[in-house]
């Protein structure tokens, strides 16, 4: 099942511009450096010349969805945490007080927080972006995680948060999540996905026994026996394995790419939101940044699927969008670069040696 | 040789304070994230608690060190650029339009450029540190580079222009360079302290041909065999196959470890210098931050001397203290999550199951 929305958002995503991308490569052998010599910072200016079709692309305006769920499935015992610290973190978000808060203050960038489906409710208040398809999801060891509907809703929702922010000046987009469990949705995904076996992509999430790691395993390959998503099909997957979170950051990236908005994966929940965005669209992926490499095992397996090398190598696993946040000066600076550097000839400084 | 001031500098380099970091190790346990989640960066925020002895450490003023001296050994044919580049990048600093300008300008931090000894006369102007112990270094191939006074000025200029830095508030150091030759010079500094043969640790620098890199290897071995520098004597090493900019780097290190300055080195030439700082005052090192991995093959063995993990991997070989420069918003965040975080407690957050 699909929707009207989410079928002319995958029609809209375009390639990146060609023309504005060589140009950028240009530029940057005519700038006052070695060619090359700024490695991936000069690779980075040319996808975004790509992405932005504009020769010199530019970042004017950074934010980080924070998209929260609950999962049904942390009745099996998967997280080392109790359910109610999904909403006691998003009240911690809402307060400034959260990794996530201080990081994108650091950088200068916003924080959408969406509740796309915590399990009790959070009282309404500024900053908040209330979506709530259900009180989380069903337990998907059981049966499926949501219904088909509410997939599709929850990615419609996520795109047009992000349609929002793109509409109020965003132009560089992190996507982050928070929802107790979302590991093992996640590993679920990126198993159901790329084909890899249970135990190679679950990780141990925020924190979990090497006992209660084997148990995480097995409940992840019973979700998939039970539901048999077909990776074909990125909504039957995201709807049988998935969580609401994944959805809306799943509809974030590809409603942003359709815009040629410059989007920060994150982590593994992010990463399984990117599988399904570009199982949709596999044009998004050209619209895609990864972060960082997270410590979880899944993370290297979604990234490889996905084609992204991760920017940032911090032994990072704590989601909400801080290795995607963490980031963001990076590809800054790499825009600011390629915008801002004088050439060889504008200051008069000579080439190689016989040229 | 030595000197006093170099003596003092070498005796003034303190322990990282361990009561400051413990504090900090135990504060990181408190905030509102599973522990250990974001990994580098808590232990970055630890190592500044140590380093400025504080609890909760932070950053206030930035700027970056662009050291600049010519080489002898350009005569031998080892770079790809004329000698002229360097004082014409040295003008391209002044105004404003090189990598390590736009970089500085991106995270807030002040580019300070000084002539150690570049060959030509650069016109005095607003941002240059004149220091000019010589005219560059002589033919390292044929003799020694320096005269042991000429180094050991080189290094006592270098300090001092650090601690002027550090004296008008500045708190996180990065360490850059320009100077054609100096990756030859570095090599040959790298194989004498690490005692790597020059074939492992030369490198293209701006980028030769396979058939120039033999001869750099050649050029290399042949400084080393006539000069004969003693490892054990870091002084003796800068003098006979160094540069100006490099002992001016080595001296801004050792003297920005004496006033619990925290020092980011950047690429080939920058950890060079480190080494020779390391070589006067081992506890320099704890002052010492690896902003990234270059692509010069011998960087990798300088840090592994140094015991230093890059923050960052982007394929970089520019110098000009980019490396170190991009690698500030991290150190920044480090220290603003150690201080800005909510505890469980403040956030009402509830801790592990059955904890």
């Amino acid at each position: 099942m699909t929707s009207e929305t989410i079928g002319t958002w995958v029609r809209s995503v375009p390639l990146p511009d060609e023309e504005a991308a060589q140009a950028a490569r240009a530029r940057q052998q005519t700038l006052t450096k070695p060619p090359g010599s700024l490695g991936e910072l000069e690779a980075i200016s040319v996808r975004l010349a790509g992405i932005q079709a504009r020769a010199i692309p530019e970042i004017t305006g950074k934010a980080v969805l924070v998209m929260a769920g609950d999962h049904g499935v942390v009745s099996e015992g998967v997280s080392a945490y109790p359910q109610d610290v999904t909403a006691q973190m998003v009240l911690n978000f809402l307060q400034g007080g959260a990794a996530i808060n201080v990081l994108a203050r650091a950088v200068g960038a916003r924080v959408a927080v969406v509740d796309m489906g915590v399990a009790v409710e959070i009282p309404q208040s500024d900053g908040l972006v209330r979506v709530h398809i259900a009180d989380g999801t069903a337990n998907m060891a059981r049966g499926p995680a949501m219904t088909p509907e509410q997939a599709v809703r929850a990615v419609e929702a996520g795109g047009r948060v992000a349609l929002d922010l793109i509409e109020s000046g965003v132009d560089l987009l992190a996507c982050g999540d928070m929802g107790i469990g979302n590991t093992t949705a996640s590993a679920a995904i990126i198993a159901a996905m790329t084909g890899q076996p249970p135990e190679d992509v679950v990780g141990p999430g925020t924190g979990i026994s090497d006992g209660a790691l084997r148990h995480k395993v097995a409940v992840v390959a019973q979700a998939l026996e039970r539901n048999e998503p077909d990776p074909g099909d990125a909504l039957d997957v995201l709807a049988k394995v998935g969580g609401l979170e994944i959805a809306g950051l799943a509809g974030a990236m590809l409603a942003a790419a359709g815009r040629r908005c410059a989007v920060i994966v994150d982590g593994l929940i992010s990463s399984a939101g990117a599988l399904v965005a570009c199982g949709l669209q596999p044009r998004v992926r050209e619209f895609l940044f990864a972060g960082h490499l997270s410590v979880e095992p899944g993370h290297r397996a979604a990234l490889a699927a996905l084609g992204l090398e991760p920017l940032l190598d911090l032994q990072l696993r704590l989601g909400e969008g801080t290795g995607a946040v963490l980031a963001m000066p990076l590809i800054e600076a790499a825009a600011r670069v390629l915008a801002e550097m004088a050439t060889f000839e504008s200051a008069g400084v000579a080439g190689r040696v016989g040229e």
